[in-house]
């Protein structure tokens, strides 16, 4: 590993980020690709020219999940390593979240076509659709389809905040591929993304090494009571759902201090009928709750609804809770966490076992084959935002690290050769 | 009192409330009369012609304010008394709020008219202008006119929520007079109005005897933290405007329990950029605080402002704080409170002297004459909703208790006679 790895070409790598940066880019300072929208499909057109220069195997499959094959020694896809993230942005977005990671692996196949070298294992550089999920749902459509955890008609189907079908748009910016989702299955799998989160950039330090990933609930909470005169109406007769709501919150932020490891956030919250002096009757607010161990996420989620069972009596509101999504944590595979560590410290990188706080591709991924990521700092914890920013040294820093560990990957013998 | 007093008719008065629902009534079950709105315009003319049906003087000031005068033997308003209150309305009204206390002012007017005794002093029956505040700003704009407490260039220079300016909507409807508010100071103001509170009602009680009005002062708070993604961000390295503003708005629940007067209601709440998966960058809210007593009231706004200092460093947000408005609390004449409550003794009502927790033209009388409040039960507290009600019975008992203290306020010699 590291000293006898392949070099990528880092200004190469650099010009190739600035260059896709532009595309979907508008008159503020963020790019926005939503997923099958026509800055996606210029995008798209870029990456596949660049896969083709490459002269890699260019395949689509039907929910328009771009791979670019690079065949080894070893031609079978079943034995392989796949590098991938996605290029679909948020609106308003940053240049690195998703396209560094396959930008980098487009990196890593071009190091091995300009070495000359033919891997003895079969290298895929993948593009998964509509990571984000800001214009279609489910997020991360592409690589739950590719893991078999959705239909292809389910998929198809996905109406967009626009009304747009899916299965329409794909065809329109010609993405509906036939490649069968099966037979491009990897051995492994590696993302390499920004932190998206302040950890690594705060503690100073290099790379990190993701050995798993949140779990996440999200729910909506409808709390009524009564709406009165804030004048005439004493303390003791009020049915306040917004104090009830603020109750809840203090609480949840409570429930994450205790557990240590539970992360609780209410980023929505409304009131009705929203009077400086009537008492709110309606309070409606959603509930991001994660932890990186299903136990301790049911035991958060169980905490909280006792505690609103208790709320209930003490203010006599009405209170339902809905579910948005859950998702159980994902475990990656702590071998090539272990090989991603060794690599960065031969690189004289420093390295933080971490988790992921937000959701990516390689946790759809984790659900076929054997699967970690790499992460480098932001700034500021920074993403989804213009602002979103990772020094030039850092990003070549990681993907160095990529290199060093597809190239042990990829050279190395077994694996049912 | 009592005994030698007046009748007022009771079917009548029933019956012109009844009619005076119907005026701006729309769809639904509400009524909305705006500030000089066609129904405010059609109401006001409504209740002219009842005055001069009763071959009351009918005096019009220039902010629209009216005055149907009774003349005694004393003709001079300077030893008056005046029973008023409003029938501009909020959007989708009861039927009660202002009105009853306007026709029933109207009602001891016709008793007098009907039993054809002259009383020794002067009664003025007042409708006064835009006292919800709903169209214009500031509200009790009337009164406050009439009380000096903004110049006449100020008050029609008022923006409506519609963008109409008070001025011009007050000619259009056909009520700029010429009266001089200063020529009509009484000697003593009398206001009769459903509670709006539940106090009554919960307690069984017949007549609320108004003593005082609580001071008020209303407050937007905004909170700033940093917005950044709800899985990444470690807990204590958040800076949460919305958990910040959950914790003032418990804060607040609890200043008012310990202070067992204060009463503390947040209304408004909101969030952004206000995503399930981002933590709040920015929180603001409205606080609207009441007391009777001001240095009870100061207190509360210094301590409130002290937690917010201290909530500053806790949650690393930034805080500013903007007053919207602030009254001080009323004291009302004890004396007439005496006669009311002595008056509805005598009818064997069952009484309790109370605070007013809403605002009413009562409170700017009260800078210029002896002033006092007479309240029946709502039920269950609610106005500012179709579902204000008051049975008959209690709407009378009310009247009747006005009767009988106006019968003996206008009758009692002394008085500068």
């Amino acid at each position: 590993m590291g000293c006898g790895s392949l070099k990528i070409d880092g200004e190469s790598l650099l010009a190739r980020i600035r260059e896709f940066a532009e595309i979907g880019r508008d008159d503020s300072e963020g790019r926005t690709r939503l997923a099958l929208s026509e800055g996606d499909g210029m995008a798209r057109d870029r990456l596949v020219g660049w896969m083709r220069e490459l002269d890699l195997e260019v395949r689509i499959d039907p929910v328009g999940n771009i791979f670019g094959i690079l065949r080894g020694e070893d031609e079978s896809c079943s034995n392989a390593l796949m590098i991938g993230s996605h290029i679909d942005t948020v609106i308003e977005a940053g240049p690195l979240d998703g396209v560094y990671g396959v930008l980098s692996g487009l990196a890593v196949a071009r190091a091995f076509r300009e070495s000359g070298l033919r891997p003895r294992h079969t290298l895929m550089v993948a593009a998964f659709t509509n990571e984000e999920g800001v214009r279609f749902q489910p997020d991360m459509l592409g690589s739950l389809f590719f893991a078999g955890g959705i239909s292809l008609e389910e998929a198809l189907a996905a109406r967009g905040t626009d009304g747009a079908l899916f299965g329409e748009e794909l065809r329109r910016i010609g993405y509906a591929g036939d490649a069968d989702p099966a037979d491009l299955h990897p051995a492994e799998y590696l993302e390499l993304h920004v932190e998206q989160g302040p950890v690594l950039d705060s503690e100073g330090i290099d790379i990190g090494v993701v050995e798993d990933l949140q779990g996440i609930s999200w729910r909506r909470v409808l709390m009524e009571g009564a709406a009165n005169h804030a004048g005439t109406t004493p303390m003791p007769m009020r049915s306040d759902a917004g104090y009830a709501a603020a109750r809840a919150i203090v609480f949840l932020r409570e429930l994450a201090a205790a557990s240590g490891s539970i992360r609780t956030t209410v980023g929505t919250l409304s009131l009705s009928p929203g009077a400086i002096n009537v008492i709110p009757s309606r309070a409606e607010f959603t509930v991001d709750m994660r932890d990186p161990d299903e136990e301790r996420l049911l035991r958060g989620e169980r905490e909280f609804t006792g505690f609103l069972d208790r709320l209930k009596e003490e203010e006599g509101v009405k209170i339902s809770v809905e579910s948005l999504a859950r998702f159980e944590p994902v475990r990656f595979d702590f071998g090539l966490a272990d090989s991603i560590e060794a690599v960065a410290k031969g690189r004289s990188l420093s390295t933080l076992r971490m988790t992921s706080g937000a959701g990516h591709d390689a946790q759809m991924l984790a659900r076929v084959c054997r699967t970690a990521m790499i992460f480098v700092p932001s700034r500021d914890g920074i993403s989804h935002s213009p602002a979103e920013f990772t020094p030039e040294e850092q990003l070549l820093n990681g993907a160095n690290v990529l290199m060093d560990v597809a190239f042990e990957l990829l050279q190395k013998s077994g694996k049912g050769l």
